[in-house]
């Protein structure tokens, strides 16, 4: 009996060859999965599917995951105020986690031997979709037809076509990935390291050229409210977003950064909501979070976006950071006032009836009576005792 | 004998009150010294020092310590890539050190038996002196009129008035500090939560409306070139892209921050040219670090800054922390490209010949000859070891 | 009228003089309250209410926290491993927090206008008790004769006397301060920095001279039974378990550590339950947790220790941190063989269901055979990528 | 021409099968090396050299690595005062690096083509080999057959048996390892959780039953004389403190980790030097160090430890680590006296002129002239302000 197994498909030039190859080459019973995390169009997602049956799949499904993926992780991404470097929101990295989830958990549900995917030899992916597998259905085997035999896109087009499957192959200037969390473009430029994207690399182009603020609603952290509008499910909120500020062309950049496997890459993105979303959010949490909080949770939000970067977001201390993050949201509610500009952005202000600047218990002026001079003066005296001593012990 | 009284004079209200305070309420022999750390003119240093002279200080001094500033706190500051709460340069906190350092320096060198300085008792400046002084000359006494007597605006012009001093007090709308570093705005809207300063509100006005790259070169972490030219000492570097980035009015936010009396605060701020040798150093390091070395910089460099900012600059771990910083930046040489524009910059792109991603050895895609696709699989597969060990322990 | 006082009372010389100050000097009805965190005998909790009802409170009240003390701080140091500097389990720092959170709390509930206590002006538990007192209760006067008049003990015993109370009070050679979690031991050797503290300085001595083991079982990081007993609540086991180890002499060391006010000092303590717990549980949770959550408890358990230790117990973020602590027990469930000799003890191993050297799904030898000498070559060359492409980079 | 092949030879029965294997199966020119790190008896490389010899090397070296070791690696395992998991003084792990390191610097010298190792697939070394070697000598082939090959010791046994060479390879109970920081013993109870070594399993047995004092002098840092006896090489110190302490079988314990490759292991071990080297030297710097200071280094200490102990000694932010480490220690000097008895050992005290709890300037009690209670009153209410804001914002 052929051996089932269940290939990660996107529909691109790899994945295509797989089917073909698995089921002619290796005799497999092939069945496709396309794991949606927000950036398909109902239109793509059929063609997608036509494509995947044309090609001789067994079985094709859509797996939608993008609530799984906002309740199980971009939550925390905002919580955590994560930019990988810096820089950048994690819009690749988050949901290829994922994805490979979804195709494991389709893998066990229909008793598959094998699971194949079409990464290269050279990215992150390829480990993401390794160590998911292997953690989660370790019996089963991993397929890499393109990593392990290192084709060139010649070869496989060549094969296709001897398979008689005509298309037309020819391969964009840039390859993008589109999720809900933001748009990566790769190509050219992003192979050196002193060019940049030039403007028509990125797929949304400026069309708003007038500044505009918007109104973003937070409730315990999640982005419940845009302007006047209130929104039960934040996935619907974020699309709301990216509706209005990504006509500014704002939240751009390349990002470099350090791959799974030791090399370094560069990567541009546009990623408008995460980026209004996370500047607003962090704002949020600086009125209203104390000193203390704020620190941990940049030191458990940039590790937590390194373990989702990397592939280690099923390491169990992921779920203890996530429940750390929760627990840090209590009192982050409130609006924030961003303005929105062509290429730029910048958050205005916040109100929060938590707000530690704002003083139920007096204004700014009266606080003040909360203390004296000579409070502070002791203060500044006590605070410097220790270096004081070190000085006087160590000088000459 | 008149007590020797050293005042930290800046020409403006509190400190010409001090002068008349200490002179003729307590007796004192007022040394007035004003301490420049790049944010004075030639004519501003003469004014003060006439005004200082006409209101009756024994001597009045001008101490620049701009080279020294850089040297022992700057230059960390950059290698550190160090934004307050990933924003804020630092501008106010880290001059305000060293004018405590040259006042201390100078009330040393003069055998002064008592340091005064105007800060009122609502900010950090306040801790920033005392602290200083404490650890540096803790048997000179401090002096804080403003903090102690709570004066208000009225009350001490009403006495500078008594005592025959005429001067326009007008309050200037917002409260202006320049230094090489950036120019802190603080007023009206920064003292609430929920307002942006208005355009009029900063110093430098957008004038440069055309784009402009800029090439700045980095010599071990240091700023030694603009475009063609050449700078033996950074600071002069500093201040040449001042003069060619400030016109764009970029650098700008506002900063919310957490003072050292634990008070919420927020501050405007222009700093073009900090903002883009951060910017550019840190994209620099992207390149030619590892991994291990951008996480622990962002550590120890996020810690200095929250020392240099909270008035601990004198900890002794401070010293280790910088050495640390230095030790990293053997190899950070290269040039970084980057593109101004009204309100906004980003970085084009770096070149080094320390470049990780360039390749010395091969190409990017012959690198990858370097390993196979089952090297990665083995690699993926070790290392997911213990959470499928972890799983398969702690499964149903 | 009266003002009430609540006058956190111990008995001994200090606050004796507090009762008696107090109430004929100040004119105020003094409410005094001992607060139990497990260190005292039902025989001394009464010789203590007499002897503040013969000094003259208005009222005398004890109150027991040990479980809530347990509930809401020790369960959490058991479950961070908390030894202050690799040293010491925070016995008085973590029981003073208590003391001062239960006055405050008594002081609010019979609208007390002033709080006292004796501390003096040298040591951490003054802050402890301010800082509690100053958030909890901030309109509340905070009342410190002792360290504010500076008063020796001659003068102390002078004016009681005068007053006619007529006691011993000869100082003993030690201060000893017990609670469940420890007792400490400070005096002449502890005043030095090269002297240990004599054999006979210990409250409780040598008495087991055997070898002995202990089997302490845990669930989800909690003391619930030792040796065939069970314990529903953990108070009771840690009471417990000091009976069997305390006459080993074992858990006892000094500690060196950095006050709150910014001095060095050194304290004596014997903790034997304490130290066993620890060093049980850390060793179960080696062999249970993940490399991942053994790092990041590490990192908070110690700083929450910090925290307690500093009277920063009631910063919000303690309150994450307990979270994440507790959200990392789940599997820390096992019995832990503890060796007791003399002076001296150790872990023989773990039992646990949840171990992650056990091997439910094959032994060691046989889980060897989930990967090849390939899988870890191909593991350490992906391992090595990055220091080797820096070691060709810049190589000369 | 054979290809040269160097052997990282320890003598034992998986390096013997290695030399036959290289030369007699693969035609190999075998050159054997061994890389003494403290561990050997002038009789034992004697005979290892003549085993090697007598199996047909082509050439036999030893490399004595002591000085370069203990100047590189022991040093900073020291400043750092690195325990893994609070335990384990890395005995094995570091010195497997510096051997590693000699044998890829000999295989440069001689050209070689290929190195080998003998470890197997299922502990730390086998990557601690493959990385040194993939950096430093990348063209060079890694050639392990009992990883490769899995072998049994019996199939090992006959293989060799049937090239003529008898000789008795009757395994030890325990596997042990000995080099200057420690000795490790394996096998048997090490290989469950729930079991402790035997006495009669570690080495070193107890042969001094009486207490005994020992003054530790370290001079910036480093063990630079034992009681009345100074040492210029550091390495001579630690050789006699073995010697004096050694004989009171302390410093064992069991130490449970996570290897490199994701499984746990235990490993036990006997170092009385490094142990007691590393609490004395821990407890000097608690006296002379600042807060800031002791926390940044155990740290930085702790990572270098794991970077150590995984194999990631040549990453360069080791380098970095190493120079912030050795910044740390310019007043680490003093003595340091430490009482010995059977199974243990405690630090009496310290003394040394950067005491900064000694008091040059002023005793204890007169140091509290520097401030006043009003003083850490006004300390404690500033301390307090934010937390006391949270709590008057949030309350209900």
């Amino acid at each position: 009996m052929a051996k089932k197994v269940v290939l990660a498909f996107s529909g691109g030039l790899d994945t295509s060859y797989c089917v073909k190859y698995l089921s002619e080459e290796k005799g497999m019973e092939v069945h496709s999965v396309l794991v949606d995390t927000g950036g398909f169009s109902d239109e793509e997602l059929i063609n997608i599917e036509n494509r995947a049956k044309t090609l001789g799949v067994k079985s094709h499904k859509t797996v939608n995951v993008v609530n799984e993926y906002y309740e199980k992780c971009l939550k925390y991404l905002v919580f955590g105020n994560v930019l990988k470097n810096n820089t950048y929101p994690l819009s690749v990295s988050a949901e290829r986690m994922f994805q490979a989830l979804a195709v494991a958990e389709y893998a066990r549900s229909i008793n598959a031997e094998a699971i194949a995917h079409g990464s290269t030899g050279a990215g992150n992916d390829q480990v993401r979709f390794d160590v998911v597998f292997r953690i989660l259905v370790p019996n089963v085997e991993i397929i890499t037809p393109i990593r392990d035999m290192r084709l060139s896109r010649e070869a496989e087009i060549e094969y296709l076509k001897a398979k008689g499957v005509e298309q037309d192959w020819t391969k964009a200037a840039y390859s993008i990935n589109k999720g809900i969390w933001g748009t990566s473009v790769g190509g050219k430029e992003t192979l050196t390291s002193n060019q940049y994207l030039p403007e028509s690399a990125f797929p949304t182009q400026l069309t708003k050229t007038d500044a505009e603020q918007v109104d973003l609603y937070f409730e315990k952290g999640e982005l419940k409210g845009i302007n006047s509008e209130k929104f039960a499910n934040p996935v619907d909120a974020i699309k709301k977003l990216q509706e209005i500020a990504g006509p500014f062309a704002i939240g751009r950049d390349i990002h470099v950064g350090d791959t799974i496997i030791g090399i370094k890459g560069r990567v541009g993105f546009e990623a408008a909501a995460p980026l209004v979303i996370i500047k607003a959010h962090h704002t949020l949490e600086k009125h209203v979070l104390t000193k203390g909080q704020l620190y941990w949770k940049e030191q458990l939000g940039n590790w937590y976006g390194t373990m989702v970067h990397e592939g280690q977001f099923l390491e169990p201390v992921a779920r203890n950071i996530e429940t750390f993050l929760a627990d840090t949201q209590e009192n982050v509610t409130g609006t924030v006032h961003v303005q929105l500009s062509p290429y730029r952005f910048y958050v205005i202000g916040i109100q929060s009836e938590h707000d530690l600047m704002s003083a139920k218990f007096g204004s700014y002026g009266e606080m003040n009576n909360a203390w004296t001079g000579d409070d502070v003066r002791g203060f500044s005296k006590i605070m410097s005792n220790q270096t004081m001593i070190y000085h006087k012990v160590n000088e000459e």
